[in-house]
């Protein structure tokens, strides 16, 4: 996605060498529009799977999956990264590292919303480790439901995530495929010498 | 706005006389097609405001939020409840208290993205004793800006938040009212008996 992968060039911050700072339009600022932008595609890819579930984690992946729901017509879901007081019934839980936060949430969706009728795209800002991904289809799995495919905004393709995935057999489609940071500078796959 | 009115009376569940658990379509499962009709209801009314930013706060604050941002054209910003690694500039910061989640959390937003010419919108999901807004709208007078309201999804009217807000002479709008949840039951304004 052209228009996208322009604007991680452009606005992207490379802290690190490793860790990609967006925060100008994904992680904290949110450009509407691109996220619109950004669910067209998925819907372009994903139209005829017959997806009845868009299901994501907070905070980040909420943007570009309720837009997604839009687009689809059919409810998003987001897991928890805590048990709200409010969650009283059956859950689905799985634990989700972070590298770039060094922590572990132990992740959880109510089994209300999510059953073995459903075929559920998982969306997420970004794909690395494959962590957050291979948590949320997890709880597909316990669920019983059936995982159509994932879509990623922004993938760092010289981690594993992706590999991880398409491993299980995941139909994964990245807008935005980092080749390397190294040098502090975004390479994009396609980009490198 | 009635379709909001009906979902909450229809979906909504009364747990221990306070606390409405809207987790079919605000904060777990998201309804985004009501999502989209909530922003447009936040766009006809402060349409003329010349609003430049949505200010929310993660994570049910978002859905509505960036609905909106589409709707107006503008960049949706949000209020983390922790500082992330990769926000390393200078920030602005306020403590909000949950009550419902018997917590305070250090709510901070990067000073890149809320400047003085800043005219904000302030959304957020529920309004109870108005913490959470209060918060969002010191972050707003530390960045000089202009706040010209705050979109409320479910306001419990029952509860001073909304008084709070309008003594500090802020224009808000609440999309459904809620009189009462004695006997575990929504009672709406203005069907009290």
């Amino acid at each position: 996605m052209k228009e996208l992968q322009q604007k991680v060039k452009d606005e992207g911050v490379v802290i690190a060498g490793s860790v990609l700072k967006v925060d100008a339009f994904l992680n904290h600022q949110i450009d509407a529009q691109l996220m619109k932008k950004v669910a067209d595609h998925f819907y372009e890819h994903f139209k005829n799977k017959g997806v009845t579930k868009i299901l994501t984690i907070e905070a980040s992946g909420i943007a570009p999956s309720i837009m997604a729901a839009l687009a689809f017509n059919v409810p998003c879901l987001f897991a928890k990264k805590a048990v709200p007081s409010t969650l009283t019934e059956e859950v689905y839980t799985t634990d989700i590292h972070s590298y770039t936060k060094n922590k572990t949430s132990h992740v959880v969706i109510s089994q209300k919303f999510l059953s073995a009728e459903d075929k559920v795209l998982i969306i997420d800002d970004f794909l690395a480790n494959g962590e957050a991904a291979l948590g949320l289809y997890d709880l597909v799995k316990q669920a019983g439901a059936d995982c159509i495919g994932i879509g990623i905004v922004i993938e760092k393709s010289f981690q594993p995530g992706a590999d991880r995935l398409k491993s299980e057999g995941l139909d994964v489609l990245s807008l935005c495929r980092i080749a390397s940071l190294e040098g502090d500078k975004v390479t994009l796959i396609g980009e490198e010498e």
